[in-house]
């Protein structure tokens, strides 16, 4: 069952149970204490029947009157205040504006709140995981890095934007995509395709590829941000299209496309509603170059950290299946990695014109 | 004066014009020569009436039939011949792209025509100022991360594109904007406020500060790319619009500033197209932290890295006004540098709401 979005008051009323805690302790001269779900691997298991990466049962207690905790305990309380504010306001910040706000001097002491970033980040996915809120249910954004473009009618602050007649640039996709903030008003595509890079998806977007195939095309310049992966989930979800992902053909390709399928590793808690696992890998596959009779010469070289990677990746229970076995074991065999970009060796257009249209005909992408 | 954009017609006979050198000689049992200018900081200068960073008039010549040259002149005249293919196509690629287009393995040996990119883009560098084509004339794309929001109409492909009517999201800013490819319908903007980083620029286009205050807003999610510039300037020239930069108060945020306002010294023959003599500094300003109040706990050390760039910046002709030397000198003195993150520090929407309005209001800029 996919949890639904909680509202602003759901979250701030868990917010304020947090604070009750505290209240109901001082009244009872007791130590406060909130038991926070353990975030580290070993609280990490893969569902093989729900396909996706979950977080387990460990919880363990943060308490006030305990020096090894105290001061985490102190940072808790006053993120969770910041979030109340950002409630309050009905506004969000990022990350660093958050370490910021709740930065300061002790009164009478020379000990800051927080002496940097490192120290808050780690406290607000505590709040996510006690609180079951996700980071966008905080009013906290990520980057907002990603664009869309394609048969898809967004509406944002009212405003009713229609992908399909925004040029090739596109919209740029916000950080925080939940039905409060965007909604989904119509989509006619058939399909999305995720892209990795921005070079290849300004390649698509050029030659109105979206039109051709009735898809809706998506990049994150890399790594797709949260709010570029949530609108994807929201298309699949809402529309029922199959989204298939496009990356670089080296070990940091293969785990993109499985932190869009699973999740990830790190953000465990997340997975039920940011992954996709019906989501397709098309390419490029090691078996690629081959096909698409790519030189050898474009390929790169693995170097040690990609061969390791690799071997990684290789032991994931997600990445068990056999094909998936062959796919990366025929990498590492090769020797080589390859990027979308060095389909343009072929023609400038190769991706628009041969190699999409015969992956999507063939139907040739791994699961 | 400014040039105008050269057609695309005019570009492909410079190029033309570049393989005829070959052609010529070759008829004539001649080594082919092509002169090229200087691109180093020898040939660099500060023009101070007209306050951007230009190209001197040293050349160099690139021979055939010269051991230290020949590969070069081959790449130069393999990296014409793919330009050309753009011209015909009719399409736009990116640098990587471009190196894998023209790789391959020359007959009968196993040299290549480019071993790797760092081979392949000081000669795109080389075309463009021996054509005197900006990289964009040549149909070469650099990445595209930029976003625009506020009262401004697009047309991209023939679409419409009013940026007051995309939500929070905003337009992504494509890689080239020139008037062949997008049009400056509209715009009934003040002014434009170019916003260093994202989060500051997601900040602002939540509270719609673009609406209560008339401007446009854009932002380029750090070193603003060749799109975002070059926008900046097309709305500054076409509509007359003054330019406010906001950047973080470091070293890199000076730099960021002047590259926008006279040009890089890298790319210094793309001044004429892409500086903005007249932006204005609107901060954050070394003198902001006392100003507005903010503790020095929110400033962070300026560590050894930053003190030399400073001094470096110092140093530099175009920051040789007295109002530029005590803003950079008083920043040393105070030994930290402030992210505009750190406003958050007064409260989330203190940038929307006091920190702009003041500054505008007050006029608070450097020229």
């Amino acid at each position: 069952m996919v949890r639904r979005r909680l509202s602003d008051v759901a979250v701030k009323s868990r917010l304020e149970g947090l604070a009750d805690v505290v209240l109901d302790a001082a009244k009872k001269s007791k130590d406060p204490a909130i038991s926070i779900p353990v975030r580290s691997l070993s609280n990490v298991t893969f569902d093989p029947k729900r396909r996706i990466i979950e977080m387990g049962e460990n919880t363990q207690d943060r308490t006030f009157f305990n020096l090894g905790m105290a001061r985490k305990f102190m940072q808790t309380m006053l993120i969770g205040a910041a979030c109340k504010e950002l409630f309050e306001e009905k506004v969000t910040t990022s990350l660093r504006e958050l370490y910021y706000r709740t930065k300061h001097t002790l009164a009478g002491s020379s000990e800051n709140t927080f002496d940097d970033q490192a120290e808050s980040d780690p406290i607000i996915e505590d709040l996510e995981v006690t609180l079951d809120s996700l980071r966008e249910e905080l009013h906290v954004r990520a980057e907002s890095a990603g664009t869309i473009v394609g048969p898809v009618t967004l509406v944002d602050d009212g405003d009713v934007i229609d992908c399909a007649r925004l040029g090739k640039g596109g919209y740029a996709v916000p950080s925080i995509v939940e039905p409060e903030e965007i909604k989904i008003k119509k989509c006619s595509a058939k399909f999305i395709l995720l892209v990795e890079k921005g070079t290849q998806w300004n390649r698509l977007s050029e030659d109105k590829f979206w039109k051709k195939h009735n898809c809706v095309l998506l990049t994150g310049n890399g790594q797709p941000p949260r709010g570029v992966r949530r609108l994807t989930r929201r298309l699949h979800d809402e529309y029922k299209l199959p989204v298939y992902v496009l990356v670089d053909n080296d070990p940091w390709g293969y785990y993109i496309y499985s932190v869009v399928k699973q999740g990830s590793i790190n953000l465990a808690y997340e997975s039920q509603r940011m992954a996709i696992p019906d989501a397709k890998f098309i390419g490029l596959s090691s078996r690629d170059p081959e096909k698409y009779k790519l030189p050898r010469n474009v390929g790169i070289k693995l170097n040690d950290k990609d061969i390791s990677r690799a071997k990684e990746i290789l032991a994931y229970p997600w990445f068990k299946k056999k094909e998936w076995q062959e796919e990366i074991k025929h990498m590492i065999a090769s020797g080589l990695k390859y990027e979308l970009d060095a389909l343009a060796n072929k023609n400038f257009r190769y991706l628009t014109t041969d190699y999409l249209p015969r992956k999507l005909r063939e139907k040739d992408w791994l699961d």
